[in-house]
């Protein structure tokens, strides 16, 4: 007997405690009849369960738990989808394998042909693309910058002279207690006419999307963006 | 008197026909009291509005129209915003200002310090970014290759040797009808090991994810791709 596998569903969670309305109805009801899920931690992948409609009894419910900092494991997750269980992948916050781990999971689903379907829901960086009224038909997504600061100033001035010599919008994140220096050094080291774009705190009633040239930035008092969610974007095209 | 300008938002559009239930609640109840909308064809996006659950007479509504091929005046929609009223701008399909047309907009707003809200929904670039497995923490999106068949050749070779130089994922988009085109392309000039991914008719009952080293893809019997909406990514890393 060949037992048709199961589906890898890639599923999003909110961005914001508060950000529930902005995950699909497709979702809730896809994750609504499932058992097994991918996860980063248990605790919060609960909480962000329920909060997107899910009314199972945990008890019934098995999470596998991703760890970031080890080495993943996917076998028992194939394992699951290969006899036939539907499986959902979800991150920490907004979209899974986009800026964060879960990757090889679904590689590994490839391999196997386990059929993968990704369900819509936000995504910081998209979000923050779409806001930044930069080149959306031509960007790169950078992930951290170096943490040193002359490696990471070298980085700040390749990514402006690139922008401006292939037209691209170029998008990067940072550790969210290091915002403010990140900041200061693009505006420091920047030319005035390229643009800059901060949007922080997506889809919270606190988000805030500045994108304005570094001219700009100069003279305005600085919000803090110490510890907030953000995604920056430079544009010199 | 000194008057509060409206928010622009940017509002996702379903992929595809069917696809109304990836539209979040969040979207249904912020376009509901909008009366102004900028939108690339009028009679694609008063039926894309009805989908999506707006209920508002169509004679009370102002629908700004922006042509893909001539230069877009952002006036009359700033005009709106500086008086106050909330403006919409969708694209035909997925979400705006991302692999289409808008960003001027968007950019004026900001210029005129008028607020920017982007709304959460589908994005084909994002879902097959999400759906591949290749790198989510590095990724190029190109937009389109070029047509001449030399300068495509070299663009996808460049592509490839990019990407496992720089363990990025490569994102691009084509002509749909040129679609089988650019698969044999990359399945006769990428090296085996060399991954590829078609992600197609994204949301709709025919989805369809084939992700596969290029060695797996040339072993398969290749789908017929012709005019169906598709994305391409290419990960040597």
């Amino acid at each position: 007997m060949i037992l048709t596998p199961g589906t890898l569903f890639l599923i999003p969670v909110p961005l914001s405690p508060d950000g529930a309305e902005t995950i699909p109805v497709s979702v809730q009801k896809t994750i609504e009849p499932m058992r097994i899920f991918i996860v980063e931690n248990d605790r919060t992948a609960r909480r962000m369960l329920r909060r997107m409609g899910f009314t199972a009894d945990f008890s019934e419910v098995t999470l596998i738990t991703i760890d970031k900092h080890s080495k993943i494991d996917p076998k028992p997750a194939i394992n699951s989808l290969m006899s036939g269980h539907d499986v959902g992948l979800l991150s920490e916050s907004g979209c899974p394998a986009v800026a964060d781990p879960g990757s090889p999971f679904i590689r590994e689903a490839h391999r196997n042909s386990i059929p993968v379907v990704p369900l819509t829901g936000p995504s910081s960086v998209l979000l923050a693309l779409m806001a930044s009224g930069f080149n959306g038909q031509s960007f790169v997504f950078h992930g951290y910058l170096p943490i040193k600061p002359n490696a990471r100033l070298n980085s700040i001035r390749k990514l402006e002279s690139d922008s401006s010599a292939n037209n691209i919008t170029q998008i990067f994140i940072e550790t969210p207690y290091r915002n403010n220096e990140i900041v200061k050094a693009v505006i420091n080291n920047c030319r005035p006419e390229t643009y800059f774009c901060v949007a922080s705190d997506l889809t919270s009633p606190n988000e805030s999307i500045i994108s304005q040239p570094v001219s700009a930035w100069k003279r305005m008092q600085l919000p803090d963006f110490h510890k907030i969610p953000a995604v920056f974007l430079i544009y010199a095209g």
